[in-house]
C-alpha cells in the first residue's frame, strides 16, 4: 500500500513518473541498458538530456536570455557557488531574510565577502512575515540580492517580486519551483534542489542570465562555475544522469497535467482546503501572515502541544506519513508538493477534525 | 535483449540490482515508499545509508583512522575539493602525472595555490608508463602528492603504492576502486566517482585519515568541506539518497560475490584474456607498459586505423556497445569493470579475432 507522504523533502513523486522509471530500469526504449548505465556522452542519454532541458524551458517559459543548467549540491551547494560566481568584480551582495534557509545562505556567503541583511521577517512569532520592497534597505550596488522565495521550514511564500533595475535578484526557489508560473524575466539566477517538485536529490538547477555568466571568483571550481558548465551543456563533468532521467519524467508528467498553471490551480485548491481547516479551529495554529503562506509547507502547531506523540502516531496509523516538524521550529507540517494528491490533503484535514473532536 | 555494455562510465551495473531496485521503486520494504521519496532524516533511508556505509567499510577494510564520506561532484569536483580541503596551512601538493586526470588535477590545483610536477608518465606513445617511486621528485614540504591510481583514458594503473612517510597520499581511485583489495592505511585521502565500479553518477565516495579532516581553507564551501561533512555523517546538505541507495545495493552484490579477493580474481581473469588477444596478434595493439596496464580500461588500436568504423559497426550489430575510444586519443576501448561478466569479453575476444581474420 502506497502512503500519504506529507515529506518536505525528498517527497513524493508521481506514481506515473515511478512505474515508469521501473519498467525502464533494464531496457530504455529498447537500448539494451538502463539509464543508469549509458555514457553521458551517448545518443540515448543525450536525447534524455536535452528532452528534460526543452521540457523545463517550456513549462517555465524561460527566456531565450537565460541558460538552464544542471549542477550537483543542491541549495546548500549554491549557498557557497552563487557567491563564488558572481562575487568576481563586486564582493558584496543584500539578502532578504525570510525564514531558516535565506539566513544560511546569508552566513554561507560571508565566506567569500560582504553579506549585508537588508530585510527581515523575523518576528516576536518567528518567521512570519516576507518584507515587501518597501521595507528593503539595499546597500550600494551590491553584486546581488538574495531571496529565499519559498522558506520550506518555515513556510514562507514570497509572492510579489520587485523590479531591481540593474540589480541582478538572485532567488533560491527550491522547494516551490514549478509550483506555479514565475516570470523567469525578473530573475537574475534562479535555482532549486531537486528533491521536492523536480524529482529525486542530486541533482540542482539552475536558471542564469547570460550576463552573469562572466562574474565568477579565480577561485571558483570549475565543476561549479555556471560559465564553464554553460559552455559545456552541463556535461563539464559527470552529470548525474538518472537524476536528470527522473527530472525529465517529472517535467512530462506535468506538461501531461496541463503545465503550471494547470498544477498551480490544483496547489491553490489543497493549500486553501488545509489553511481554512487550521483557520476554522482554535485547536490548531499557523502564525504565518496570510498574504506570505506557502502553498508548498504547511507548518501548524496544536495549541495542547503535549498532544503532539498521539496526533502524530494517529496520522502513521492512517498512512499519513512525515507531518512532524522540523527540529529548529517543532509543531507539524504538511508538505503538499505537486505530486501529493488533493486526496491526501482531504485525507489530512479529515483526520485533524476527527482529532480535535476527540480532543478538544 | 540486454546489450553487452563496455562503456567507460557512467557504466554497466549488476542486473541483480538493477532488477531489486525495479521491484523496490514504489515501496520500498512495506514502507508504502519508494526510497527517491524518503526523507534523508527518516528511519528507513537512515537504515540504508548505514548499511552503505558499514557494507562499504567491510569491503574495502577500512581502518578505524579513515571516514566514508559521500560528496557529489564526482572526480572533477574533487579536483577543486581537495586543494580546498588540504591547503589551509601550506597551499601547495606535488602531482604525479599518470594520464589526463591527474593533468586535470594538477591544472584545477593550481587555482588554489602551488601544483608542482613531481612525475610524468607521458612519453612519445602518449601516456603509457607509470613513474616509480625512485622517478617522483618530490617538492620540500608538500601538503600531499597526488596520484590517479587508474587512468580511465590512457589506461594505465599503478599497482605499487610507495610509503612516503608523513607526506598524506591522495588518490583518486574513480575508476578502479572496488575493483581489488586496496590497503587504505597507505592513503591520506581516496575517492572516487560512483559512475564505474560503485552505481550510478552523482555521489563520490571520499575516504579520508581523520587527522586531515582540519586543514581546509577558510573559503572552502560549507557543503564540500570534508570536517563539516564528517561531522554531519554526509548529511549535512541533503545527500544523493537514491545514489546512496543503489551504491548499497552494488556493496550487497559484491559481498554476495566474495568481496573484493574474488572480484578480483575475475578481473584479472577478464583482463589476462583482453590483453592476451591483442598480443597474441600484430592486428591490435596497446602500448601501455605491461606493469601498469590497466585491468578496467583496456584501450586498443587498429594497426589499421582506417577500419575503425567497420569495427565498431560490427561490434555494435552484435551488441558490444561503447567500444569507442575516449577522443583525446582515439582508437578503441573496453571498460571491463566489476559489473561487466566474463562472457562479454568472450564476446569481445571472439569477435576480435573473427575481425582480423576477415581483414588481416
Amino acid at each position: 500500500m502506497r502512503v500519504f507522504n506529507f515529506s518536505a523533502g525528498p517527497a513524493a513523486l508521481p506514481e506515473e513518473v515511478l512505474r515508469q522509471a521501473a519498467d525502464e530500469m533494464l531496457d530504455w526504449h529498447g537500448s539494451g541498458m538502463g539509464v543508469m548505465e549509458m555514457s553521458h556522452r551517448g545518443p540515448e542519454f543525450m536525447q534524455i538530456h536535452s528532452e528534460a532541458l526543452l521540457d523545463l524551458r517550456e513549462l517555465m517559459q524561460v527566456p531565450a536570455s537565460h541558460q538552464i543548467l544542471f549542477l550537483q549540491g543542491g541549495g546548500i551547494g549554491e549557498n557557497a557557488i552563487v557567491p563564488l560566481n558572481l562575487f568576481g568584480t563586486k564582493p558584496r551582495a543584500d539578502f532578504v531574510i525570510t525564514g531558516s534557509w535565506s539566513q544560511k545562505s546569508q552566513k554561507e556567503a560571508l565566506k567569500y565577502g560582504a553579506a549585508h541583511i537588508a530585510a527581515t521577517g523575523r518576528t516576536e512569532a518567528g518567521f512570519t512575515h516576507s518584507p515587501a520592497r518597501s521595507e528593503w534597505k539595499l546597500s550600494d550596488d551590491p553584486a546581488y540580492v538574495h531571496l529565499c522565495t519559498n522558506e520550506t521550514i518555515d513556510g514562507v511564500e514570497t509572492f510579489e517580486i520587485p523590479d531591481l533595475g540593474d540589480i541582478p535578484l538572485v532567488a533560491d526557489a527550491s522547494s516551490h519551483i514549478l509550483s506555479r508560473p514565475m516570470d523567469i524575466a525578473k530573475y537574475g539566477v534562479l535555482y532549486g534542489g531537486a528533491q521536492k517538485n523536480i524529482g529525486m536529490a542530486g541533482v540542482t538547477v539552475v536558471i542564469v542570465r547570460e550576463d552573469l555568466l562572466d562574474r565568477a571568483m579565480a577561485l571558483c571550481p570549475s565543476a561549479f562555475e555556471w560559465k564553464t558548465v554553460a559552455a559545456n551543456n552541463s556535461m563539464y563533468n559527470t552529470p548525474p544522469t538518472y537524476a536528470i532521467y527522473i527530472a525529465g519524467l517529472v517535467f512530462k508528467w506535468l506538461k501531461r497535467q496541463g503545465g503550471l498553471t494547470a498544477i498551480e490551480a490544483r496547489n491553490i485548491e489543497k493549500a486553501q482546503l488545509l489553511y481554512d481547516t487550521i483557520d476554522a479551529s482554535s485547536f490548531y495554529v499557523n502564525k504565518v501572515e496570510r498574504r506570505a503562506r506557502s502553498r508548498m509547507n504547511v507548518p501548524f502547531f496544536l495549541a495542547d502541544e503535549t498532544r503532539n506523540d498521539d496526533f502524530l502516531a494517529g496520522a502513521k496509523a492512517r498512512g499519513l506519513l512525515q507531518l512532524k516538524g522540523h527540529k529548529s521550529v517543532g509543531g507539524m507540517r504538511a508538505s503538499i508538493y505537486n505530486a501529493v494528491p488533493l486526496e491526501a490533503v482531504q485525507a489530512l484535514v479529515e483526520y485533524m477534525k476527527e482529532f480535535e473532536a476527540k480532543h478538544a
